[in-house]
């Protein structure tokens, strides 16, 4: 149930005083081969933070042996100062595992514009290095947790191979991925090219359908190491399957764990003429503060989510739109369908169903409500 | 200080049984002429409401003799039968002003959704032509509040004629418009072709520059007015300049008005390539509910307008941006600046200035807190 479960990992998750809590803040993720292939892919905000400028450049050629990854700060808006901290903390992990600075990816979380201290930083990697271990997962699963309320791994189990996964975020979740760190292992033999396909099929239906509260970080790091120790060579779909699976589940555990929420709403558009469509259109309702604030308060106003399809530039005929909440048909046709009366929201799942009838393509977005605990968490503390 | 200030106008407001409270909930403004130019807007979503999709055919010919606005129901997905409704209340309002159903904007706020009583809006018509009067203005301003605290109006005065206005709006203000309806009035000598370039250049800088929580209304108009009864013919960049002056005015109220705000937040981004460039900034700063939250914290995060500065495709160097919080510049070059210990986000008013050092355009956009109010607001009532 974590990235140590497939073989060719080991992992470490320490206290080395970041956070003011005295918890687990340095992870770090070892690829012991004997293949060391890889593929990443980051958040889509211009403003990135150090970290990422630096994994920008160690992911290029398909090698990575090693994540090190804290929390307790983002390192991002930093300066130069900020990078060579991001650039001495690869060195260290390299120096320490004999491998080339240029394999180790860093990824960083927490407050923007705070500086952690590099020698606090330095000897906390040798912490974790001394801690590695073939069932360290869990711990690293912990040490890169910040508002998270829980700790989300994964696993996924094939013939003679298995996928892991760990991944924290709990506030700034939005499309092209937000302050998300996402560390995925597998002992297959997948070479880097495909794995970055499989990647990339797997995140487009899965992080990038989250959108708990519409803002993207600028932190947000996705990667997946293939150990190759299992000798097993999957077939192409089979494994971009099975990372899609972990993903998914990844995802599903982060709008679980969102900030304050109340209710995970799935917003599905069907009949769309493209499922670019369908994306834009359920993006539209993710993104709308009166709609969320309505579910919140448990009330189907399936008004507010005509006004944000409305907003859109799908497909559809204005005047014929069907839209079910809790598969109750509240809208037939643009005007009143079903009595909402009969429609309970308080249960934590809601689902949305939008009816285009422009095609036949769909897709699912993710997203939360807006609630007073959203409110008080953004605007009590400093994240 | 109404739209029945300037000559040639007569208006009332009148409670005829919408509003469950017994209030004013129906407006009705004459233009008496001599001359009977217009020019309207309507919101950019694409669901409009009944009464926007009549007043669209309405105004095309640039005249329009009354205007008749009510609160206590949208009007809006109701079908064909919400359709006739509107054009039954246009026909009365033609009927008892012998004048065109085709002369006469219809304008409606309320619940989307909900169907009003064709009966009462008809009776309430002739209720509210029996009240026109000359300064009937200010009763008109208070029938179209819906979740308004006040009515807002407005009077731009100039030499022999003058502008007035009253608006209704107090969410789903958003860019492009949105559940605001704004009447203004001139007696000045102003041609439906100049009117409308007037009233492009005003609400372009004034309510489109609006951004209160990101959602887009489905009902939103603005429509202007001209007698000519004061026989003055103003230059038109004088007559545009004071129309913005009174948009400008009604816009700073309505974000005065927001449902739940505990501040007013001015987004400046200046030295931008482009003037779009520029706005596309400050929207993105003012849809960030992580910003707008902080703020309602008194919290002067800056990292969260990096980010969401980052999400747009304006020109800029990530690496080099200035942002001021009321005026202290908390982050020069991407990173820290001045101690933003300094600032006191406890008044209302709050400025943010972006510098994107690109070029020598600017734009300001408006938002405001999202706050525990905002929530409760959209949450305990459906609107």
């Amino acid at each position: 149930m974590s990235i140590t479960h497939p073989s060719g990992f080991r992992a470490a998750g320490v206290p080395i005083g970041l956070k003011s809590t005295g918890a687990r803040d340095l992870a770090l993720v070892v690829n012991d081969g004997p293949h060391h292939d890889s593929a990443s892919v980051f958040t889509a905000n211009r403003c990135k933070a150090n970290p990422v400028l630096w994994s920008e450049q160690v992911v290029r050629d398909g090698t990575v042996r090693a994540i090190v990854l804290n929390s307790g700060g983002a390192n991002c808006y930093t300066g130069a100062e900020g990078f060579q901290t991001t650039h001495a903390v690869a060195e260290r992990v390299a120096d320490v595992l004999d491998i080339g600075a240029l394999d180790v990816v860093v990824c960083s979380t927490g407050l923007i514009g705070l500086r952690n201290d590099r020698d606090t930083l330095l000897a906390g990697v040798d912490t974790a290095y001394a801690a590695l271990s073939g069932d360290g997962g869990a711990d690293a699963s912990r040490a890169i947790m910040t508002t998270d309320t829980v700790a989300k791994q994964v696993l996924v189990e094939r013939e003679g191979w298995s996928v892991g996964g760990m991944a924290k975020g709990a506030g700034m979740l939005a499309p092209q991925l937000a302050t998300m760190l996402v560390v995925l292992t597998t002992d297959a033999v997948v070479p880097a090219a495909d794995l970055d396909r499989a990647l990339r099929a797997a995140t487009r239906v899965s992080f990038d359908r989250l959108d708990s509260d519409g803002c993207m970080s600028t932190n947000d790091t996705v990667s997946v190491m293939a150990s190759g120790a299992s000798g097993v060579t999957p077939d192409v779909a089979d494994f971009t399957a099975a990372l899609t699976e972990a993903c998914t589940d990844l995802a599903r555990q982060l709008l679980a764990d969102a900030e304050g929420a109340d209710h995970e709403i799935a917003i599905t558009t069907r009949n769309a003429a493209s499922e670019d469509d369908a994306v834009e259109v359920g993006r539209s309702v993710a993104r709308s503060n009166l709609f969320k604030a309505a579910v919140f308060g448990n009330d189907p106003n399936w008004g507010r989510v005509l006004a944000s399809i409305g907003t859109t530039q799908a497909a559809f005929d204005p005047a014929d739109l069907d839209v079910a909440i809790n598969d109750v048909w509240v809208c037939r046709n643009s005007g009143n369908g079903e009595d909402p009366a009969t429609i309970d929201l308080t249960p934590r799942q809601v689902t949305v169903t939008i009816d285009l009838k422009a095609g036949d393509q769909q897709a699912t977005v993710w997203t939360n409500d807006l609630t007073h605990a959203y409110v008080h968490e953004n605007s009590a503390y400093s994240s």
